[in-house]
């Protein structure tokens, strides 16, 4: 299945100069959906994962089903004050000022093996914030799982030594 | 499986007074939150749902294995200026002030049949803002599915005339 075909390009969002692509068009389709589920299923299921993160909020909707799927608990990394007890946090850059998430610092045993999931591979920021942030609870990091990756904004130089997929690449 | 054991209760989050009923206990556990999936996937089975609708971001926790699982689409409803394409927009009044939800405008095919869910049924007025989206799309709410109920809180009596149905009530 081309995944590409069910993928939006929507120009100048969410500013001019920028082509954004939107997966809401993918998520409407069962069939494209299931495909990116059973795809991530396929390549983590051997990885003996104990636990999926996923960042707010599009980590969520790719996180959820592939942790169902591999009958492992999933934990969210949010925004700042969303999580009630007591958390790790974790700084990024943004283009202009930082922003920031957090994990529950109780979010894993200590041990685990945990995959992170996310939508896009951008700059890399976001996700390089989660890895610290799974790495402050004494977790091992299996891997980082995207559905979409913009290579030419070279993301992976932030996440050096990680083993990254990603299923659409751009 | 009684789900309660697994929320975790935290006093005065995210202000003096208010008991926080924290779900993230009950998603790191595999059994727990299988528990929950297997029981809304049964709840509506037969119910010839062609799409399912969450709220940002918890919505997307519970919503999206659930359209896995139904082998339906998932429509995100989410804050302002998340999505891209042309949104119908609704506002909901906030204990100060006001807050607003958007779906696309072509979330859906004429005439679909819509289940929609989020973690937690309050004051309910989230949830109102999200059918009166679902309207303006033109399709047709065929419930709500929530994973938690505040009774005393009375948010049913916001949602006159929808089949609601909760897992856990409080």
């Amino acid at each position: 299945m081309d995944l590409k075909t069910l993928i939006r390009d929507i120009p100048d969002f969410p500013k001019a100069g920028i082509l954004y692509r939107d997966i809401t068009t993918l998520l409407q389709n069962p069939k494209g959906f299931g495909f990116v589920i059973d795809q991530l299923t396929e390549l983590y299921q051997n990885e003996s994962i104990d636990y999926i993160a996923g960042i707010e909020s599009r980590g969520f909707i790719f996180g959820t089903p592939l942790a169902h799927r591999l009958s492992v608990g999933f934990v969210p990394i949010r925004k700042p004050g969303k999580l009630p007890s007591a958390t790790h946090s974790a700084e990024y850059d943004l283009e202009y000022g930082t922003d920031c998430l957090q994990i529950h610092q109780d979010a894993f045993p200590a041990g685990s093996r945990v995959l992170l999931v996310d939508d896009l591979l951008a700059t890399g920021g976001t996700a390089a914030a989660a890895t610290q942030l799974i790495s402050a609870t004494g977790s091992t990091l299996v891997g980082i799982a995207f559905v979409i990756e913009l290579t030419a904004l070279a993301g992976r130089e932030k996440l050096p030594s990680i083993a990254i997929q990603s299923l659409i690449q751009y």
